[in-house]
C-alpha cells in the first residue's frame, strides 16, 4: 500500500512539477531588465524631487523647504510601506509551515509590483504633456504601494496554493488592471477614494477570489494538516495585524488633501478601527463554546473598520459616524469567518486561505456604499463652500457637479471595481491554469518545503535524543521502533 | 489521590467559572453602543480637522497647510500608537503560554479605552463653551493613547490572573480616574507633565499594584510552571521592549510645545534611555552567578530612563542631566527586579507579574521628583524670559508664578497621582473581587487555554512519532508506557 | 574517550573563561560615568533645541515653529533608530540559539556607542568656537545612530564568537576611528556621503572583517551545529530584514539637504531596493537544486541596493540609474553568499558570521564608486546652477571646485574608508586577542548559554513525558535509556 501511495505521489509530482529553477529566475530577470529600459525611456523626477526645485521655489513664491510635498506625506508613506511589507507579510505567516512563503513571496511581488505600478499609474496620471515623461515624487510612490496592496490582497486568497511564478503573473496583470480601473473611477467618474475601499479592497478581493475559484483544488484537504496555525505562528501573525491596524490611519490619509483632509481622514480611521476591535471580540466570544476567542478573528476582523473607511475617511462623516461603521464591520467580518468562508468553500468552490472575502470584499463594498451616501448627503452648511469644493475637488470640468450627483458617481465606482475584479480574475485565472507555472500538487500545499530550503528543526527533538545518535533521523527511527516493540510486547 | 485532586479542581472550577461567553460580548456591545451614542451627542471635529479649516486659515493669517497641527504631531502620534499596541502588547508576550492573552487583551482594552478617554478627557479639556461639544484633533487622540497607557501599565501587574471582563472594568474606571487626576494635576495645580511620569506612570502603576494586592492569590504557585518564559517568547518580548525604547522620545515629546520644546524633549529622552541600558546590563551581570544576563532585566529595566524623563524631558535639564537620570534609573529598576518584587510577593502580598513597580512606579515617582527639582531651579538666565514663560506656560492666571512655586506644585502633583492610584485601586479591586467576572482559578493562571482557542502544537511532538499513529494523544500515551516499563524493568 | 574529551573541554574552559561578572559591569559603569562627566563638560543644546529658540527665531525672521529642523528630520530619525535597534538587532536573531545575544548585545553596544559618538562627532563637527561646547540637535543624534551602525556592521562578522566586553572595546575604538575617518572624508576631502556607503558601510565592514581575520578560530566547526537557523528564528530575522529594507530610504535621506535633496534620496533608495529584491530571488533560485530559495539570501542580499545608494542617493542619478544599481547589487551580493563567503572562510581564514562582506563591503565600495562617477558627470544642465551648488555644497572654500574634481575626491574617500577599516581592524583585533576579555571557547560559540540565563525550553519535550516525571532532565534520561536498551536488545 505504501509503495502504491509513493507511486501515486511520484506520478502526481510528475504532472505538477513545482521546480521553478528556470522559470522564476527567468521571469525576475526579464521583467527587471524591462523595468530598467522602460524607466530609462519614461521616468524622471518631478518638480519637487528634481535639483531644479530651488528655482521652481522662487517662481512659485514658496518661502520654505518645509512646503515640499515630501514633508506633508513622507511619514505617512513610511507607515504605508510598513503595512505593505510587514503588515501584509506577517499577517500571512499564521500557518505552521508557510511562514517563509507568506512573508517571502509577499516581499517578492510587492517589490516587483511597485515598479510596474509606477509606470502604469504614471502613464495615466503623471505624464508630463510637454516631454512625454512620467514625473515621479512622493505621491507616486505612495500610489505604487497602494496599487501593490490590491495584488497582495488577492494573494491572501491563494496563499499556499500557488507558485511564485504564478504570483508574478498575477501581479503583472493585477497592476495593469488596477491602473485602468483606477483611472476610470478616479479620473473619468471623478469619484473620491483616497483610502481605496473600491479601487484597492473591492477590486483586489474579487480579483483574488475569482482566481481562487478558477484554480479550485478539489483534493485540498490532503494538505489540511498544514493549513492551520501553531502557537508561535499565531503570535507572528499578530505582528502583521497590529502594524496594519496601527498604521491604517496613515493609509487612508496618505494621499488625501493637505491640511484638514489628512487630519480628518486619520481621526475617522482611528475611530472606526477601535470600534471594530470591540465587536470582533464580542462576536468571536459569543460564537464559541465556553466563549473562547479565536485568533483568526482577532487577526483579521479587527481590521475591517479600516477597510470600510477607505472612501469616506476624508469626508465629514463625523466621529460617531466612524464608530458606527467600525461597529458593523467588526460584526460582519467576524460573521464572515464563522459562516461565509466555510459556505463558500463547500458550496461555491472558492477556497479563500486568509478569508479576504470577510476582510476586504465585504467591508470594501460597504466602504464604497458608505462613501457614496456620505458624498450624496454633503452640504455647504457642514463643509463650508470652500471645504466642499476642496474635499470633492469640484473644480475644472467638475465645477458644476452637486453632492447628489457625486454620490451617484461614487456608487458607479463600486461597480467598476467589481467588474474589473471579476472579469480580470477570470482571464488571469485561466492563464494561471496553464500547466507550466510550477504550482504545487494538492498534497503539497501550505508547505514551505516546496519552494524553500527549510532548516532542519532540531528543536522539535528532545535534546537528549540528539545526544545519543549522530543523525536526527536515526534517533527518531529508534524511537519509533521502541514504541512498536512496546506495543507488541 | 489523583481522583481527589480532580474533584478539587472541578470544585474550584465550579466556583471560578472562566466562561465569558455572555459577559464579554455583553460588555463589549453595551459599551460600544454607549460610545456611539455619547460620541453622537458630544464629539465633533476641531478647527484644524474640520472642512471649514480653509476659512479659519484665512482668518488667522496662516499661509500654509503645513502649519496644521497634524504635521507637528502626527509622526509622534504614530510612534505612540506603536508603543501602546506593539510595545505594551509584545512586552507582555514573554510567558510561554500567555502570549495570546498578553497581546490580545492589550489590544482589546486599548481599543476600548481610547474611545472612553476621548470623552472623559474631552469633557475636562476640549469642551467648546459655545456649543457644548468636545472638539477633537490630533492632540486629543495622542492624549487618548496616553490615557490608555495608564491602564495597560496596571494590566502588567495583573497579567495572566484576570479575565477580559475584569480588564474592561479596570479600564473603564481607570480612564475615569485618570481624566480627573490629570485635570487636577495639569489644570488646577498647573503642573507640567508632558510625558506623564506622574499622571501616567505613577498613577497607572499604583492603580495596578493596589488592585493586585486586593486580588491576592495565595495559591498562585500552582500556576508557576506556566509563569515563566521559553526561548522564543523572550525574543517576542524583545519586540515590545525595543519599540517602546526606540519610540519613547516621541512619547515624551508628542504633546510638548511646538519647536524647541518637542526638540529638547526628544533629545533628553534619547539620552536617558541610552544610559539606563548600560547600567541595567551592569547590574544584571553583577547580580548573577557567572555574570549571566537576565532577559527580564533587559526587557524591562532598560526602559526606566524613559519613564523617569516623563516630566523633565521638555525642561532645560541639560544633556548630562538626562544621562544621570538614566544612570540611576537603570540601577534602581534592575535592583527592584532582583530584590523588591520577590519581597513584595512574599511579605506584602502583592503579585506583580510584569514587575511594574520597578519599571513604572519607582521611576515614575522619581521622574516627578526630578521634574519638581528641575522646575524649581529654572531661571531666566538658562531659559530666557520668553523661553521660561513658554516652557512653564506662565500665562493667564499663572503669569505671576515663580519657578520655585512651580516646583512645589509639581511635587503636589506626585501626591495627587499616588492618592488616585491607591484609593482608586482599592475601590476597583473590591469591585473586581465580585464572583461573576469570570476570572481563572489559581491553577489556571498564565494559561491561554482559558480564554482562547489554542492551536494544537504538533511541533512539540517529534515528527516520526506522529507518523506512527493517527492521533497525537495515542502516540504520547505509548511513549509514556515505554518509560514506565523501562523504569519497572 | 568521553572522559578525555571532558577533560579537554574543562581545560579549554580554563584558558577561555567566559565569566564576565566583573569585567562587563566594570566596563559599563566606568564608561557611563565617563560619559556623564564628558557630557557635563562639553555637551549643550543647540540653537533649535534650546529654550532661547523663540528669541533666535525672531532674529532670523523665521515665522513658524514648523521650520525648526526637528520637523524636517525627526520622522527620518525615528526610522533610522528602528533600523539600528530592531533592524540590525533582529537580523542577527537568525541562529537557533543566539537570538538573545544577537538582539541583546546589539542593544548594549548601540546604546553605549551613540553616547560616545555624540562626543567624538561633536568635537569634529559641532564645536561652538565661542564657548568650546558641543551643541547638539536632531542632526547630531541621527549622526550618532549612523556612527553606531558602523560598529554594528562589524559585529555582524563576529556574531556569536566574542564576549560583550570585547564588543564594548570594539565599539569604543570603532566610534573613534569612525569620527576621524568621517572628518577626513566629509570635511577635508569635502566628499558627499549622506547615506554612508563609504563612511559607514565600507569602513564598518572592513573593520569587522579584519578583526574577524585576526580572531580566526581554527576549530569553529565544533560549534557548527549551533551556527545555523531553525524555522522560527528565520522568521524572526525577517523582522530585521524588512524594517531595514523599508526604512532604508529614510537612512539615505535623513541628513541630506532639506527639500528636493531628501525627497530625491528617498525615491532613489526605494527604487534600488526594489530592484535588488528581484535579482536576489533570481540568483537564489537559480543556484539551488530544484530552484529552492535560501532564506539567508532573502534576509540579506535584498538590502544590498540600499547600501549601494548610500552615496549617490541625493544626486541626480535618475530613477532608471537607481534600478540599475539595485539590479547588479542583488546579483553580486547573492553571488557573494554562494561563493565568496565559503572561499574566504576556507582560504583566507576570515569567518564572517552574517556575511557582511556581501551585504556591506562589496556594495559599500560599489556605492562609493557609483557616487564618484555620478558626481564627476554632474552638470549644470541636469542640476541647474543653484541645484549643483546646493547638492555638492560648492560654497566657501570649495566654491571653485568642478564636478570632475569632486568625483576624484569622492574616489579618494573610498580609499580613506578602506584604510581606516583595515588598519583599525588590525590594531583593535590584536587588542581583542588579549586573554582577559572573556570570549567563549571554540565549542561554545553561537550559544546564548554562555552569557545569558536561558529559560529551560520545556516545549521541546513532548508534554506527556513531562507529566510522568517531576524533572525534565530525569525524563530525558529515561528516554535515552530506553533507546539504548532497544539498541542492545
Amino acid at each position: 500500500m505504501a509503495n502504491f501511495a509513493d507511486f501515486c505521489r511520484g506520478f502526481w509530482c510528475g504532472t505538477k512539477n513545482p521546480n521553478v529553477r528556470i522559470s522564476l529566475p527567468g521571469v525576475c530577470f526579464v521583467w527587471q531588465v524591462a523595468m530598467i529600459i522602460l524607466f530609462g525611456l519614461f521616468v524622471r523626477y518631478d518638480e519637487e524631487s528634481d535639483a531644479h526645485w530651488s528655482e521652481h521655489k522662487h517662481e512659485k513664491n514658496i518661502t520654505s523647504d518645509i512646503e515640499n510635498d515630501f514633508y506633508f506625506r513622507y511619514p505617512s508613506f513610511q507607515d504605508v510601506h510598513v503595512m505593505i511589507f510587514v503588515g501584509f507579510g506577517f499577517l500571512m505567516t499564521f500557518m505552521k509551515r508557510y511562514s517563509f512563503g507568506g512573508v517571502g513571496f509577499n516581499f517578492l511581488i510587492a517589490a516587483f509590483g511597485l515598479q510596474w505600478a509606477l509606470l502604469m499609474q504614471g502613464w495615466f496620471h503623471s505624464l508630463d504633456p510637454v516631454d512625454g515623461k512620467i514625473k515621479i515624487g512622493i505621491e507616486n510612490i505612495i500610489n505604487a504601494d497602494f496599487c501593490v496592496a490590491g495584488c497582495l490582497i488577492a494573494y491572501g486568497a491563494l496563499l499556499g496554493k500557488v507558485s511564485p511564478v504564478q504570483l508574478m503573473v498575477l501581479t503583472l496583470f493585477g497592476i495593469t488592471l488596477f491602473a485602468v480601473e483606477e483611472h476610470i473611477i478616479l479620473s473619468l467618474l471623478h469619484a473620491r477614494d483616497s483610502g481605496g475601499s473600491m479601487v484597492i479592497h473591492t477590486f483586489g478581493a474579487y480579483y483574488g477570489l475569482t482566481i481562487s475559484w478558477i484554480l479550485y483544488r478539489p483534493k485540498l484537504d490532503q494538505s489540511k494538516h498544514l493549513g492551520s496555525s501553531v502557537y508561535h505562528s499565531d503570535v507572528f501573525a499578530m505582528i502583521g495585524t497590529l502594524f496594519l491596524w496601527m498604521f491604517w490611519p496613515s493609509f487612508n490619509s496618505a494621499i488625501s488633501d493637505h491640511g484638514d483632509g489628512q487630519h480628518r481622514a486619520a481621526i475617522n480611521t482611528y475611530l472606526a478601527l477601535a470600534a471594530s476591535v470591540l465587536t470582533t471580540f464580542a462576536i468571536s466570544s459569543l460564537s464559541a463554546k465556553k466563549g473562547k476567542l479565536d485568533m483568526v478573528h482577532i487577526q483579521n476582523a479587527t481590521l475591517a473598520g479600516g477597510v470600510a473607511m477607505g472612501t469616506a475617511a476624508e469626508f465629514m462623516i463625523s466621529p460617531y459616524g466612524s464608530l458606527i461603521v467600525g461597529f458593523f464591520c467588526g460584526i460582519i467580518s467576524t460573521f464572515g469567518y464563522l459562516v461565509i468562508t466555510p459556505f463558500m468553500e463547500k458550496h461555491l468552490k472558492i477556497q479563500d486561505t486568509c478569508g479576504i472575502h470577510n476582510l476586504h470584499a465585504m467591508p470594501g463594498i460597504l466602504g464604497g456604499v458608505i462613501g457614496a451616501i456620505t458624498a450624496a448627503t454633503a452640504s455647504e452648511s457642514v463643509y463650508g463652500h470652500e471645504g466642499l469644493v476642496n474635499t470633492f475637488d469640484f473644480e475644472g470640468d467638475f465645477a458644476t457637479r452637486t453632492p447628489a450627483t457625486q454620490g451617484g458617481f461614487q456608487a458607479a465606482g463600486i461597480c467598476v471595481a467589481l467588474v474589473f475584479g471579476i472579469v480580470g480574475g477570470i482571464v488571469v485565472g485561466c492563464i494561471l491554469r496553464l500547466p507550466f507555472w510550477g504550482d504545487p500538487s494538492d498534497d503539497n500545499c501550505f508547505d514551505d518545503e516546496v519552494y524553500w530550503e527549510v532548516p532542519e528543526d532540531e528543536e522539535s527533538i528532545p535534546p537528549i535524543l540528539e545526544y545519543n545518535s549522530h543523525m536526527v533521523g536515526k534517533s527518531a527511527d529508534m524511537m519509533s521502533d521502541t514504541n512498536f516493540s512496546v506495543e507488541q510486547s
